[in-house]
């Protein structure tokens, strides 16, 4: 759908189009195309989405507009649309509004819904608890499969999934039927025969990443929710799972490269915002080189008599943070993906011992010979084939090691990326360097 | 389950324990619990794992196991295995094992599923295609519900997904039914009645990663495929496409960290081939640091006649990194998700502009103030914070247009990260910074 055309439409009052338009699209395609319009416009559009499809079409929208919205609506419509929406989208929305607005949604919702959402708003940020969706469809045991379709069809209208039933007893999870098992079972077959009892649940402190990789590692549609004494208290659903592992794979990127993570997109994060994000890091990661430059200092009367050493502090640099990062990168993927726990810290250290072996000879071999060619001084060639070995090895160890420790030290092991990597392994390569072309060149200091 | 207890109970020949832990357990965990073992072991207990499981614990094994297991079945056994497995598991299977195997296998599966599995694997990497299945339900539209769900009950037993049902006339796809309307819907509606005519869809030959994006758009369970006469040939799910997300994350991030991706975990990738993806990047990138070191050896009266020159090389090299890989991982991340096109090169370039001022001005003024704190040079403080700038701009100008250019044409925008950046951005600063010093210091060169 062009949006100038719709925005015409809409301008020259055709609702009639515009209401056939909104009829035959996406929900999601519509909370995209109403984001360029804006308080009256957007009201007036908004009331036209079709009955049944317009708390989709809200719970779609960026924040902003919700808030902007809201404060438009009237409070029947606001009824109508919390009415309409699934208790996981109603606490997102809530997660980011103003006080006021939340406390006029809350008393829109009526007691029952209310005591729900408060309970979910408690949950920790990141937790299990916070992505879940208190409703699902409960069976129980004595049901016949034409008792369970049939308590399907009352309730299940209404709840955010109906693929994956729970079998409960005295709020106790003691089964799980697939609607599948359902619709391919005879009617009279009782679901204590159909259910399984193998079931993967968490808990609802548990990280919300721990539920992403649970849904992979076992292709899940939906997971049970249990709470401190064991009673199911809601399910996460494979949206919100699949949200979960886009989300922290950016935030890990975004973190990986010096950056506080937001929320927004690119285009959506203002420039004065940007650069809050990014300055800090910077200038602590600036103020720490300025700790390499104070070493460089020290080893005046090496360069003022070699020159040419000088030289060679970009290569020697730029290798030792590119094998930094190399190391700390895998270690940090490998920890998020569940592959690589802190009791590996040993295991993963003799491994990158030995990879930095490898490498730092090859890199070594080849840069030497480079070196030996170019200015036939093979004492040169010594020194910067020694700095590049021992760099890249130390380069390495503090790559894998850092985001163990900060994973055992509960902070995100993210952190320990690229520029943090390079900022200490500078300052040790440039120490080795000149403390190796020292030896090899008989300096005095 | 704890393995060495698995073991010994297997050792021991305690099958009927053996079989009773197998039955309760999920097939994910009896394939980790399997990779342990090896040949005639693998293969007995192989045998003792459920009939009706086996096909999925084999589906779940990495390729070398599941090389192994074939060599050990006889054909009796392969054809039961093969039987069971999806469609996509098996050409999984096949895309990794030698073409000895593949031939007997092909042999065991029988003419029909044969030339699926032909189809299937023609499909490039990385298409739709090649992660697409070929069982999904397909409805006519004069069906009613009570005739949808025998027919479900009939052929969808074998079928990977059933919750999205898909109507078609003359191959084409003309609705889509889930299976939530079919069970919440009375028994004599008509199929046309309930079927949703708005379609996501996607052709065999897109990019698997769009399917991805899609998923997440939409929050779909399944996904329709269409070849390029617009005729239905196959589904992707959710867990595939999660499995997409995950994968393409990881790419990116190895990438990024300038290591050729592999598919293997941390852990199975051996030394000799972590060092073999580590090798060549780091190769180009040092080499490549040689030119910054030859620019440097143009200024050796510079840094002779003031030898406090050098020590500011780290820092801003550093700086310099940091934010062109900052503003390149944004863009990555941005062109990954979809969020960010080639189209969008001017306004991501005059956004990084203005965010380069702001976070080049405070960098500045920060390092500025420093210097002229701790060696109450103000020329000096000049130099660093007029070059800091300079490069600040230069390395977001660098990075945010590189990941564009390259997705332009059709290079992976990951590789353009903070190690090429790095590398690129020093040569710019150095030559920068020297310029300013030999301007400021009136220097002759």
């Amino acid at each position: 759908m062009d949006k100038n055309i719709f925005m015409e439409l809409l301008a020259k009052r055709e609702f009639k189009a515009v209401r056939s338009i909104l009829n035959v699209m996406n929900a999601v395609d519509i909370a995209s195309l109403l984001s360029e319009l804006q308080d009256k416009e957007l009201a007036q559009a908004f009331r036209l989405i079709p009955k049944e499809k317009a708390a989709e079409v809200f719970a779609n929208m960026g924040n902003t507009m919700q808030g902007d919205l809201i404060d438009l609506f009237t409070e029947k419509e606001l009824k109508e649309v919390l009415n309409d929406m699934f208790m996981d989208d109603t606490v997102d929305l809530l997660e980011d509004l103003p006080a006021n607005v939340v406390t006029r949604i809350l008393e829109a919702v009526g007691p029952e819904k209310r005591a729900q959402i408060n309970k979910l708003l408690n949950y920790p940020e990141d937790s299990v608890g916070s992505i879940m969706t208190t409703e699902y469809v409960d069976l129980r045991k004595w049901m016949t499969v034409k008792q369970a379709m049939n308590h399907i069809r009352q309730v299940g209208i209404h709840k955010e999934t109906i693929y994956t039933c729970y079998v409960l007893e005295a709020r106790r999870l003691i089964g799980i039927v697939t609607a599948k098992d359902l619709m391919t079972a005879d009617d009279e077959t009782q679901i204590e025969e159909l259910m399984e009892k193998e079931i993967i649940s968490i808990k609802t402190h548990d990280d919300q990443e721990e539920a992403a990789r649970l849904f992979s590692r076992y292709d899940l549609l939906a997971l049970p929710v249990l709470d401190l004494d064991e009673c199911m208290v809601g399910i996460v659903t494979v949206d919100d799972a699949m949200d979960v592992v886009v989300d922290e794979a950016t935030e890990d990127m975004t973190l990986m490269a010096a950056i506080n993570p937001s929320e927004d997109t690119y285009f959506e994060t203002s420039v004065i915002q940007h650069a809050k994000n990014r300055i800090p890091w910077l200038l602590i990661l600036m103020l720490s080189a300025a700790v390499t430059g104070a070493i460089i200092t020290r080893y005046e009367e090496a360069f003022a008599a070699i020159p040419i050493l000088v030289s060679f502090i970009p290569m020697l640099m730029d290798t030792g943070g590119n094998c930094g990062s190399q190391s700390s990168t895998l270690v940090i993927r490998g920890i998020a993906l569940g592959e690589i726990e802190f009791k590996d810290l040993f295991r993963v250290m003799f491994k990158e011992f030995r990879i930095s072996l490898i490498v730092g000879a090859t890199l070594a071999v080849a840069n030497g010979l480079r070196i030996l060619i170019q200015y036939r001084n093979p004492s040169l060639a010594l020194v910067i084939a020694v700095s590049l070995v021992a760099t890249i090895i130390i380069a390495k160890m503090i790559g894998c090691v850092l985001p163990l420790l900060a994973k055992k030290v509960h902070l995100d092991p993210a952190i320990m990326a690229s520029p943090l990597i390079t900022t200490l392994v500078d300052t040790c390569s440039i120490l080795v360097y000149f403390h190796i072309a020292t030896l090899i060149f008989h300096l005095s200091l």
